[in-house]
């Protein structure tokens, strides 16, 4: 058995896994890459144990089979090939040719490989993922994009560990907390079924790298089943990604309930200026709470201002607002944090100086800031 | 006081300094940055006990004097200030302002600052540096660059974590060693003066990224006192610097000896495929000793290969040499840091496979590289 590949190719599809494959585990045989070939491709997978993750490339195969290389000597290997072109034949090793340069890699026995289970996206209703469906992919990694931050990295918040994903009538959502704050992004993009799903956020990066891997194809197709979750993308033909991962067990406890519905205060603001003001005047914050006022003023004026041991600073922004101007409090690394992934308008919803406020954008996102209590 | 300067300026200032100054010190004052208002500049200066650094900046002063900030905030805030031009005046605070945003910063009493003593490029032969002389500040970069790899990192190795800088009739020489490998790069600029001064690494580093920001001007100014060399570059009314660094005490024992003067086999290469196939190859190799196999064979053949755990890797170069072939193994590292500075043509010198080899490259570059014994 024998592949021909362009070097390129083969460097994009070991980008992906790259991350994947620990390069140590208990379980030695997950720092192995998996290959395998077929008559029109080189397919590479690998899992963690939590993420399973195959990746399909364009390439000229002769004879079919799977073999597993060291994944780490395998990837610095690739990464360095002097030629366009890489010749893989497999035997007792595997033989890697490209250009002048020559590699023999000692090769492990398949047989003790965990079984990797990936929905086939042209059969639905059976097998270990009954449920399907597709949404765009661009939005879909805007939703996971702009909630992931809000997760908990704490051990002991169990569920909050997670990316809720809920499929349903009204659309699919991506909802993230860590019990102070929240952030969800809505998809009108109706379902037929209801169902809730908790992605580790560790699996959410994998999930984005792989899939932003495949971005051009336009689609990505999604795949539930008792405790995993599908996605798969790309281009019949050329570069295709499946990824299953280990849902977590429960859901979130009732979140609507903390995301306020009436506001004293509605500032609209560029999301840009905003957070540079922001990242300045906090700059000399309180080092223990980043406490940064937000004074409302008639005039349409917004004034910023922080002070800590070192000094003080202030700026002045203007902003549109209606409502009652007032004197709000934050945590700046909170407040920058939720607007993260935003670009172009916000709008800044103040339900009052001790009540949480809402921060929204345009695309379905919302997210919850708690004000400082001062 | 006060000193009108555009921020693009004070930021290429704050990043010469930014690596001199520690945000923790023994002596908290050195985690303060100086500030001096004169005329037609604003200076920066710092120091770390080991290393004195002082960046003088084109800027409209109105009032001359001396002030002391916290560098830390200092730095953060000048980073991200929304204006094209930056206003900072000095009272019992120093008031900063840009565009909308103002930041007062408390200041520390001058007093207890150590004295900073940098040779005056104008006067020679007093104070603390009576030893003058200059040289191409490219040419200089250039020395420090090629053999600072070289010298040790090991506490225990007292001198050698220095780079001894040589003055005398037949030029300067930069050298560095760690006891077990050696580099020299010549300069060929007669000094009426012989000296020897041993610079510790990292001042070393220091001296070259504060010397990269004035490359521009074309002539590096050095000077020497006792204990003590002094570097200073950059253009009348521009950018310049200045800094003065505490050398080691002592000197180099005699290297000369260890520089191999006859040779089995003269070997030609060029820099950048040998480099490329040594990493290439040594992927696999040892991990203990990352041993790489060169064998030279009749008509102009290099084979590189290299055996590990994993398996084993080879490439073929076209080299041209004279001499008898032969095989020898070196440690891939040491011979690719011996390598890492050079571009073009290299030379390989090849005094036998168990006594020291020599790398040569034009401009004065010569690295003393040990066969493994095998």
């Amino acid at each position: 058995m024998k592949v021909f590949i362009p070097r390129k190719t083969l460097s994009e599809g070991i980008s992906l896994l790259e991350r994947v494959i620990p390069s140590r585990s208990a379980n030695p045989l997950f720092t192995y890459l998996g290959l395998e070939v077929r008559p029109q491709a080189l397919v590479l997978f690998g899992t963690n144990g939590e993420v399973d993750l195959e990746v399909r490339l364009p390439a000229d195969g002769e004879g079919e089979g799977r073999a597993l290389v060291p994944a780490q000597p395998f990837f610095q290997i690739v990464r360095s090939l002097p030629g366009e072109g890489v010749e893989a034949s497999f035997a007792q090793e595997l033989l890697l040719s490209s250009g002048s340069f020559q590699t023999r890699l000692g090769l492990a026995p398949v047989e003790g490989y965990p079984e990797l289970l990936f929905p086939e996206p042209t059969k639905g209703g059976e097998g270990p993922f009954p449920v399907r469906t597709h949404l765009p992919l661009g939005e879909f990694l805007k939703a996971l994009a702009h909630v992931r931050y809000a997760a908990s990295n704490e051990e002991y918040r169990a569920i909050f560990r997670g990316v809720q994903l809920e499929f349903g009538s009204k659309g699919v959502r991506a909802v993230a907390s860590d019990g102070y704050r929240l952030a969800l992004y809505d998809l009108a993009e109706p379902q037929p079924f209801e169902r809730k799903a908790v992605v580790p956020a560790r699996s959410v990066d994998e999930m984005v790298r792989a899939l932003r891997g495949v971005q051009e194809a336009g689609e990505v197709h999604l795949a539930l089943g008792p405790g995993m979750i599908g996605v798969s993308g790309g281009a019949e033909g050329g570069l295709s990604v499946r990824m299953a991962a280990r849902l977590m067990e429960g859901e979130f406890p009732d979140y609507e309930r903390v995301v306020p519905k009436e506001f004293a205060l509605k500032v609209a603001l560029e999301a840009d200026p905003f957070r540079e003001a922001l990242r300045r005047v906090s700059v000399l914050s309180d080092r223990q709470n980043h406490r940064v006022d937000l004074l409302f003023t008639e005039g349409s004026k917004l004034l910023l201002s922080a002070e800590g041991d070192y000094g003080r600073s202030q700026e002045e922004l203007s902003v549109a607002f209606e409502g009652t101007p007032l004197l709000v409090a934050y945590n700046a690394r909170h407040l920058l944090e939720a607007l993260g992934p935003v670009e172009g308008g916000v709008e800044l919803l103040i339900s009052g100086p001790t009540s949480p406020s809402l921060l929204q954008a345009g695309g379905g996102y919302r997210a919850v800031v708690a004000p400082l209590r001062v």
